[in-house]
């Protein structure tokens, strides 16, 4: 296996998780906070994905904390694999959530003339756009795995 | 360089890239048929990168068809790097494009109490879906493609 910045149980890879983690909070907290945000199944989707990649991001940071305890990299073909597998699905997830919120967004804000309610147009942005620092976190890991994998 | 069913200039690749192509067309096909579609930045979005795949896919269907015609498989590093980005930059704004096509459609589909455009209504949906199945081809060749220049 090869081992460079972003392998399991670096700095870098936890550096990573810690961030995805903290967008996906950061936009699941201002995404709540506006009222019936549930009423639109884009803003759902959002707040379900988020979830999900906070779960998942949190669960490899555990691990990569475990690790850089320990001091060793994680090298286990199998369980790179594994993280291969759920970085990709979490990945498209958040950028499909991403896209979907920021469609709707831009719908009301510039194809229909304008939001209309105040302070929870600014969180609706603001949502849709820590999901895509989501995403682009979570995508730079599930390349670094799938290259850690791919060059075995 | 690893030869495997989807190496460039093979059967393979040249089939994924016809699918890519046709559903890409097909899309755009649906979506410019719906008269007023470009008041909507997401569907407007969709014919973009729906364009933007096509084009990319038809280039990358000839370079295979006149590799399977001179029978050689494509080896050259710098060549399949090059397909890579191509590959994951029309990917990733594929997925984008179909996402927010398809949070537009449900929006007006579900969250709003149904589509008041009649026959225009299945022809959102077939160009989202049809989006979603470029998206599924072009990600199949990308992940190809990503592998064999990791596993060079």
């Amino acid at each position: 296996m090869m081992e460079f910045a972003g392998t399991p149980g670096t700095v870098t890879a936890f550096v990573l998780r810690l961030f995805q983690c903290f967008f996906a909070i950061a936009s699941i907290t201002y995404m709540v906070t506006t009222p019936n945000f549930y009423q639109v199944t884009a803003f759902s989707f959002l707040v379900a994905s988020m979830g999900l990649q906070f779960v998942w991001s949190f669960g490899i940071a555990c691990v990569d904390a475990y690790a850089l305890a320990k001091k060793k990299i994680i090298q286990s073909r199998g369980l790179v694999g594994l993280f291969v597998v759920g970085d990709w699905v979490t990945a498209t997830l958040s950028l499909a959530a991403a896209s979907s919120s920021s469609a709707i967004t831009v719908l009301s804000f510039s194809d229909l003339g304008g939001c209309r309610f105040g302070e929870e147009c600014q969180k609706l942005q603001l949502a849709a756009g820590l999901a895509f620092l989501t995403w682009i976190t979570i995508g730079i890991s599930s390349l670094i795995m799938f290259w850690i994998l791919a060059a075995g």
